[in-house]
């Protein structure tokens, strides 16, 4: 049986018309506006890209950007003074630095510099840790999404076996603590995981996030299960000379065969990460002002 | 096949004797003298017994013990007044703050107060987060217990299956950490966990720390697994009217013909857990002092 292709595309579009409703509230209501800034170090085409979507999605939400682009040789110093004054500034309600930096800044360094509260990536060591004790603070954005879509699938995913494939700071281990926080029983996976294929058989949830193209076979997957494919790999394009297409960790055209339901790249998980950028500023944004934060933006 | 039986009473003597030696050569070549200050509010019985441990052990491995008691009715102002004093005491490196704390007080806040280069517990949201990050901090006592036995028990844990029962933060989660940093595929199960037999037959380590009596049996363990039993439920003792007896989550009986190696309770993991709180009072000495931590003693 084939399974349910989740839409991504279509569910980001539905969390971003819901922060845009929480947000027209919080300005009839309260007179505040949400707003996001987005420091940019140096030029990497990528990047201003991202930072391109970040902001046409942050205004069209109905959110404040606030763009500040530096140049590829700024001091950590004056990286530093910046995100004080970002940190101290009660308009700006979530702050986040487009990774990568230039060599010569130490990314760790800056995810410390920022409040915590305002730290809207979720990446910092203070929100790494209000994640592991269960307290509340701001959950990365790619997990954050991934939680969002299955709970759109899953009513109830209490006793449930899951295995996340990868174990990164930025993904693989804050969506270790989002299943463990939905009470599922959770795996981790990596690099020197043995018999891979046979931990994965075993997964009522699936999440792949590893960056090595279809690796996750149709035999790999428990009939029925839940794939949630994260991993982003780009290849030249078979068909258009000079194109290129992404693929992601999952062999879509085997496991969609098997799976109950199983996101697509693109369109699948990708989608949601801007998307739970946005949520998490309205969160932080509502907490700033002793405001209660809408449901379902967060864990 | 029996099991070989862990001699955690053996053990935590022999990483006491090597902490006497870091002592000494602190003391001698650098002129600092290691020093733990334990805050007990209120005169639980229990918690008297426990501080009165540590306070013992930590003399004899020639560290400074500061001992605080307070009132039970101490506010949360005046103890946070002495954890400041602490906190700015150069003489001492390692705060805890015995638990349980009378009900008007939140052990969240009083966690959260220390300073985490001094938090020897490893309990606040700041050394969750350097541990969820892999990042140097200070670990909590018990998981950090529970690696050492088992770094002495295997040589290379990188590919084995690990299963940890439980997922409190002083416990399961760090332990999870842990295993995960030694390359194990991790799996973390606990209440909600179904067939948690099956789960845990798969396990090369299978660590429990849950509080029920005897609940894993001699056939929930995989033949020739590492077991440690972190449990302990005071009884009354069988045969000795008006005495108690200690068990752990784990049917020695049963499990100790199945399994590698396994802790019995008591005189496994229990005794790691003082030596532990010694070992990281001496790391965190190190830090202050800008001196290289001495190996073995941390992750
Ligand atoms: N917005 C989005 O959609 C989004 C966001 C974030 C990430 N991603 C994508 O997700 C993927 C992972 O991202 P990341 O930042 O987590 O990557 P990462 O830091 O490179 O982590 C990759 C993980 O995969 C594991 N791994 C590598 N080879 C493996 C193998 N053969 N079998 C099993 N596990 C293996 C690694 O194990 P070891 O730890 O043992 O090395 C590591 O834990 C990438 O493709 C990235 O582009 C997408
Ligand atoms: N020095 C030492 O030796 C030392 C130190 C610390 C702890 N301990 C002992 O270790 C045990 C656990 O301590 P803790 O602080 O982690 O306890 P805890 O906070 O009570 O956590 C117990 C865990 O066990 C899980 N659990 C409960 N019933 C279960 C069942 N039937 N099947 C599977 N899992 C079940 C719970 O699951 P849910 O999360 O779903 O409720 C929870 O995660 C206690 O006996 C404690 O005395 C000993």
């Amino acid at each position: 049986m084939a399974a349910n292709i989740i839409d991504g595309k279509a569910f980001a579009a539905k969390v971003r018309e819901q922060i845009k409703g929480h947000v027209d509230r919080l300005k009839e209501e309260h007179n505040i506006t949400p707003g996001l800034a987005v420091v940019l170090v140096g030029e990497d085409p990528a990047s201003e890209v991202y930072v391109a979507a970040k902001h046409k999605q942050t205004v069209e939400s109905g959110m404040a950007s606030f763009e500040h682009k530096l140049p590829a040789d700024t001091s950590e110093e004056d990286l530093f003074a910046l995100i004080d004054t970002l940190n101290a500034d009660p308009n700006v309600h979530g702050i986040l630095c487009q990774f990568p930096v230039p060599d010569h800044l130490d990314e760790r360094r800056v995810v410390a510099r920022i409040d915590p509260t305002k730290d809207v990536d979720g990446l910092s060591v203070v929100n790494a840790g209000l994640l592991a004790s269960g307290e509340k603070g701001l959950v990365s954005c790619t997990p954050l999404g991934c939680l969002m879509l299955l709970r759109d699938q899953i009513e109830n995913m209490s006793g449930k076996n899951a295995v996340v494939i990868g174990r990164s700071n930025l993904f693989g281990k804050p969506m270790g603590q989002l299943l463990l926080q939905q009470n599922c029983t959770v795996t981790i996976a990596h690099s020197r995981t043995q018999d891979l294929a046979d931990v994965c058989r075993r997964a009522d949830i699936l999440v792949a996030a590893v960056g090595r193209a279809e690796m996750v076979k149709g035999d790999w997957v428990k009939p029925g299960a839940t794939v949630i494919d994260v991993g982003i790999t780009r290849i030249p394009h078979p068909d258009k000379p000079g194109k290129t297409k992404l693929l992601g960790d999952v062999d879509f055209a085997e496991a969609s065969e098997v799976a109950g339901a199983i996101t697509p790249v693109p369109g699948g998980v990708g989608p949601m990460t801007i998307a739970c950028l946005l949520a998490n500023t309205v969160t932080a944004c509502c907490r700033a002002n002793n405001l209660s934060e809408p449901e379902g933006l967060t864990v």
